[in-house]
């Protein structure tokens, strides 16, 4: 991404220029650059001439030369309402502090400025570039900063984004497929999977994930077990409700992400039906509160302190004018199993636990 | 609080510079530019008169004559761990909005920089104030900040400073006796506390609400129903083995804030003990999880948003060089009930729970 900044006032050459003039691709300048070795000695001769006679400023030297620089990137979140978002910040921060650059924020729901305010806002203010959590991945806000030459990258938690955007995302089909995985290794075989939205690519890789997985089991895949969510507790309660209700309801919930996790909790709760001794419940993002709650959630990570950090390193290089390994990264997700699963019950259990329930009612 | 930045381009003068050249208080100066009528006709004009031809710039003008100004406001936070430092933020955020002040970001804990660190670091970055939610009340972290000519002001949760620091905390004893109040008009007797550190000045004055209202219902302080915590989870948690390991156990807890309420939680989940049927639960802080979890947690509310927002009032009339209608402001506690207080079990109900224990164990 080429950087045109009115208020620059160093001239830079960018690697692309660099490879017309030394009639080579960017990936060989970007090969020489990183000090690679599988560069021809003429060749690397040719592109290292260039880089000295054009005065292109390497990112450790580019900082003391951005004299017209602000020294602040700007960062744009929806809210805090999700703690998935307060991890990315942690991510951001600390990759800035080795940076010298200041973290400038702003909420992009709530009650403050929407998406669009706060893009005819950056055009106003000094900024040397913008990470974005986006509420929803739309593409022609990208474009309205491409055209004001300000770089930027998207930490994609949800993957909505094409892979010429520069963003960070995570490997959501892996994970469902591992969180399911996981369940069938306990010995379940109803699992049941609360979806999020379906214009969510991370929610339709889940749902990828899932089948995969039970596919590779031989579990032909019942559709009543699949259940539409959109993410936030009230569907993960709701659809809970649907399951039970089911002839022949689940043994064990994948509740697509850790908010619906909590409404599968609530739902069971108010039904008397413990976690998870007769349900086992699995959540998606490994937000802070799952080791907090009671029973603790077993969930799949999703790195955001590290997307957050990987962003930022993103930027600094488009920044500086680098060029990136590639612009779509997708770090790995994990699983962390704490206590909200177990094995099906067995019988006798089933039948012990439900003259409990009617004791209580 | 005087303000000497020596970036400043226009020259200022005080509010208590008018009212040395008036030979009035500083507070009469106060009450005319806030449009009171308890100031003698005469006195009134005079002091309008020296305004007029001072130049004192009043808010609604001074950021038009900022042209030294930063334009940018710093917000020092511990870390994100805690939700109530978020909920702070969106305060903050809400009221730069309508200022034009932009908002910068840094954290004192965690892997980045440290509270020293951030005020070298202020130093050397333009700022127009900053506002700080401390780790720890370090007054000498603030007389830095004196020194330096930044104004400041402090979200200060835990009312640890003095009446002179430009603060905004809550009113912790009337809290405290707020939950221990609601606790008896549900029929509990034996109440216990799970304190917070007592070097917290909000610490101390929830317990001696705590004992305020037991004292008020004529019921006699157990000193043994009065336990050490440092506001994590994990006091929570083994506070609670203590108590509940006393000859006679408590039918309540109020646990002195929400994550230690979340290790009552835990403690109480593993011994299989129902919340609220066989023990009531209450917190303090009212941060956004204590409505998800299950049963929902009923908790004092600290109104965190609105301090935030106060705070940046605070500081926005600081930098315009008006003075403040009080340094410190505390703003009203609230009860917020939940799912998880009830009355008392009764013993018929005790003696159900303890055989439906039994049959799990």
């Amino acid at each position: 991404m080429e950087k045109n900044l009115p208020k620059a006032s160093t001239q830079k050459i960018t690697i692309a220029e660099i490879a017309a003039q030394a009639g080579v691709s960017i990936p060989t300048v970007s090969r020489v650059l990183n000090g690679q070795h599988d560069v021809a000695p003429a060749t690397r001769a040719r592109i290292e001439q260039i880089i000295k006679e054009s005065g292109y400023i390497r990112s450790s030297a580019a900082k003391a030369l951005r004299k017209g620089s602000s020294g602040i990137i700007d960062l744009l979140v929806p809210n805090f309402d999700n703690q998935y978002v307060t991890e990315i910040v942690h991510g951001v921060e600390e990759a800035l502090e080795r940076t010298g650059l200041r973290l400038a924020f702003s909420f992009s729901q709530g009650k403050s400025l929407g998406e669009r305010q706060w893009l005819d806002k950056i055009a106003d203010r000094a900024t040397d570039g913008a990470i974005l959590v986006l509420a929803r991945g739309q593409s022609s806000r990208l474009n309205e900063l491409r055209r004001r030459g300000i770089p930027f990258v998207v930490v994609d938690h949800r993957g909505e984004l094409g892979p010429d955007v520069p963003s960070v995302g995570a490997t959501n089909w892996a994970g469902g497929r591992m969180a399911v995985e996981y369940l069938l290794s306990l010995g379940h075989r109803r699992i049941a999977l609360i979806a999020g939205p379906p214009s969510f690519r991370c929610s339709l890789d889940r749902i990828a994930g899932y089948r995969a997985a039970l596919e590779a089991a031989g579990i032909p895949i019942d559709p009543e077990l699949i259940r539409p969510g959109d993410f936030r507790l009230h569907s993960g309660y709701t659809q809970t409700g649907a399951l039970l209700a089911l002839p022949d309801p689940p043994t064990a919930i994948f509740a697509g992400n850790d908010m619906q996790a909590m409404g599968v909790y609530k739902a069971l709760y108010l039904r008397n039906i413990l976690v998870p001794e007769r349900m086992s419940v699995i959540g998606f993002d490994d937000i802070p509160f799952t080791a907090i709650v009671s029973p603790s959630l077993t969930s799949v990570r999703q790195p955001l302190f590290d997307m957050g950090r990987v962003a930022t390193t993103m930027l600094v290089r488009l920044i500086a004018g680098e060029p990136l390994d590639s612009p779509r990264i997708e770090l790995a997700t994990t699983l962390i199993t704490r206590e909200s699963c177990a094995s099906p019950p067995s019988p006798s259990l089933k039948i012990r636990e439900d003259s409990q329930q009617s004791s209580l009612e």
